[in-house]
Order: structure tokens, then C-alpha cells, then sequence
């Protein structure tokens, strides 16, 4: 995909006012949903340009492509844009099959019951094996 | 689930400066994405209280039951919240097999290719069918 390619893409999308998306992903082959996050435009054409997810953490503000630190990135298959053009669906291969920081599958781990949220996925790999202890 | 259960679960979400979270559907069985939209303490007490979808339409500025003009509600059978407890996921049974309003299976229909964003997905059932057309 080339730059002008890109930049049609990312012109059609209906950022909010902090010029964000709210970004999905979810995993090809078991249709988890993994995580969501947020992305711009840098974002977004890094993720078209590499075919590897990138976000804008909004707790660090910088562009944070997903796996620098822990190895576990994401290889997208395919991105879908809602009907409103104001969310991202990424499908991905969930490299390490962590997409979480706690070490889970994904990050949607607590499930609503009469006890409050409660965690109900088991942590695949302790954090600090994956992003070491310092 | 009670009142005080329901309140507890309220609490625990990090609802953003609106006052709002972004809750994603996905379809039970088939692991489709469905759609994103955003809820409430209303509308999340709402959907805890009545096992039903609930949002906030930011369009309309008040209560969406989903289905409610359509009749294709979402029967909720799983609901998350995620890592740092800003996102929610609703895993649903999908009335009518519709979710989103242009009468698609999935409101995540666009893909990414080089010619643009490219409707992917068929349309089940057409609009003026499911709203009538006034």
C-alpha cells in the first residue's frame, strides 16, 4: 500500500476531537477480543504501512507499537472500519497468544457476576518474565 | 443481581470525563465483532439489570435500547470489563442476526485495500425493511 493509498484511507475515518479512534483487536482463527486501544493517524498508517498493530497510548502519549517491549506483536490479516467510520477492527495473529500486560490472553479477563468483577482467565505468563524486573 | 451489586460494579469502571465507556458487542458462537457503542451508568445498569443491551446514544443524547425500534436486541450472555477497566464487552445473542443499521450482519463491514475502504459484507436484510420508511 502506498502513501497516497494511505492517505485515502486514513481521510475517511471520523477521528474524535483528540483526532483519535477507538481501535479493536480481535484474534484471527478464535475470535477473541483482545484489547482496545486507541489510535491517530501516524498510528493508523503505520499499521497499514508494516501490517503490524500500532497504537497512540494515550497514558504515555507517543506512538506504541504493540510488542516493542514484551515481543508479543500483532500481525494484522485484515481492518475493517465501522459504518460510521469511527471505529477500527483490527484481526490479528497474537504473537506469544498474550495480548495483555498482566500476561493474559486478553484484557478482557473480568466477568461481571453478583461479586463484582471477578477475574475468570488464567495468566499464561507472569509480567515480570515478560517485561523483566526493573 | 441487586441494586448495591449492581452499584458495586459501577464504581469499579474508569468512566472517561463524559461520563462514558466504550462497550463492544460481540455475537456468542460465531465471534463476530458486531459493533461499538458507548454506555452509561445507566445504560450499563440498565444491561446488568435486564440482561438486555443498553447504551448511550451520543447522536441522540439519551437512553439506546438496541433493538428498540428495530427489534433486534441483544440478549447478553458474558459481560467483561477489561485490564484497566475502561472498556466493556458484551458477549450477546444478536436478534435477528442484524446489528447494525444498514440491515449487515456486522457494522465492521469496510475493509482496508488499496482502492479504499470496501463494503465486504452483504447486506441481510435492506433498511426501509427493518424501519419502515417514514
Amino acid at each position: 500500500m502506498n502513501d497516497p493509498q494511505i492517505e485515502r484511507l486514513l481521510d475517511a475515518v471520523a477521528w474524535n476531537a483528540q483526532g483519535l479512534v477507538p481501535a479493536i483487536a480481535q484474534a484471527e482463527g478464535s475470535g477473541d477480543v483482545l484489547m482496545l486501544a486507541w489510535m491517530d493517524r501516524v498510528a493508523l498508517a503505520a499499521t497499514l504501512r508494516e501490517g503490524k498493530a500500532h497504537y497512540w497510548s494515550r497514558s504515555r502519549s507517543k506512538l506504541w507499537k504493540k510488542g516493542e517491549t514484551s515481543g508479543n506483536e500483532q500481525l494484522v490479516r485484515d481492518i475493517r472500519l465501522d459504518c460510521d467510520g469511527d471505529t477500527v477492527l483490527l484481526v490479528v495473529e497474537q504473537i506469544g497468544g498474550i495480548a495483555c500486560h498482566t500476561g493474559r490472553r486478553s484484557c478482557f479477563f473480568n466477568r461481571a457476576d453478583d461479586a463484582g468483577w471477578r477475574s475468570v482467565d488464567e495468566v499464561i505468563k507472569a509480567p515480570e518474565a515478560i517485561y523483566g524486573r526493573e
